[in-house]
């Protein structure tokens, strides 16, 4: 599969390696495609990589990761071409600049805003709940971390699942879009424990059954 | 411990009948004492367990646990008596109607909100993320469900901790009051999964680690 992944951070290039390296195309989106992180990160991505800006990155593909941070994102959505039928997966948590909580939630949440700014593209909110490490190296004791995502569109929604499997991760569906309300939240949780509840980002949320 | 369990229903009977069982004692709050169902639950418990009316229960105990439906929260609340230091364990979840989404969020949350309306007792926000499976049986195929909880008074924390300990779920400290805002949604992505997403009330959230 062709994927733009717009941001080269932490969540970006976690992703983008692990997806290059099993055969799908990525297509990097980032402010500077020429500073040596960047040129590194293709480097390490393998021959299935290649960067741009984002505006050429989003161009060339049908599912669109944002992996950027949420005050830069209606600027980069608004600098896109056209997005008609584009999957955009959103993996954007709305923090408060002291990330001990969201700017926004309850009424609204990150992933339908972005769905507001960009109407023509359908929206799959994912990969907000777990950190670049889980990304990265998606077992833990043997256990796969689970990887919550939500959506109104069953076909984007079931790409998602296949991308989530594809890094090792437990794809769990959280139904409509609006549970964003929900995972944002679970995003803030994540943040506080590993940031000032003394986990660190090394561990994960994980559904388990009998 | 002398523990105020103020609801009979299956969050209150579930750890009620549990804790009884470990020698703490469990002063059930119920609406009808009488009834043959809270009558079956006492009997249930064994002797460390009795009933009397909400009143009576938190009257008795200086911790006090509220599992009882958030539309009558205020309205008990009211009917108690002094509540001057005492630990009120909020288990409750402001669920719609419809049980899919929250009453409030973001801006506050139930548990904030309740310790507005006992201003004088100290709140801890705690067991409302686990399905009451979890709270009668906390092992999920050898692992023990986590429980999150909440709040500004550390001495206060350390009993809900033991408590959970109790019950043999894993507490994990989620930081501050403030944070239900947190932990209240996540409740309803349980909720939402349980009935709605196909997974039924028998999983659990676990922290997983390398």
């Amino acid at each position: 599969m062709d994927i733009a992944v717009l941001g080269t951070g932490r969540v970006g290039s976690a992703v983008g390696v692990r997806w290059a390296q099993q055969g799908h195309r990525i297509f990097y989106g980032a402010k500077d495609p020429h500073s040596p992180e960047t040129q590194d990160l293709v480097e390490r991505s393998g021959p299935n990589a290649s960067v741009s800006g984002v505006r050429e990155a989003a161009a060339a593909c049908q599912v669109i990761l944002l992996a950027i941070p949420w005050a830069v994102t209606r600027e980069v959505l608004d600098s896109l071409g056209p997005l008609e039928g584009k999957i955009l997966i959103d993996c954007i948590n709305p923090l408060t600049p002291d990330l001990k909580g969201l700017e926004m939630g309850f009424t609204t949440s990150a992933a339908e805003q972005i769905a507001e700014w960009a109407p023509a593209a359908v929206v799959v909110k994912a990969f907000n709940t777990v950190g670049d490490a889980a990304m990265a190296d998606p077992l833990f004791s043997g256990q796969s971390a689970t990887m919550f995502y939500c959506g109104d569109d069953e076909p984007s929604k079931a790409i998602v699942r296949q991308l989530t499997e594809d890094l090792g991760l437990q794809p769990v569906d959280a139904g409509p879009l609006v549970n964003a309300r929900q995972l944002e939240p679970l995003a803030a949780l994540y943040v506080y424990l590993a940031i000032f509840g003394g986990w660190g980002g090394d561990c994960a949320f994980k559904i388990i059954q009998r």
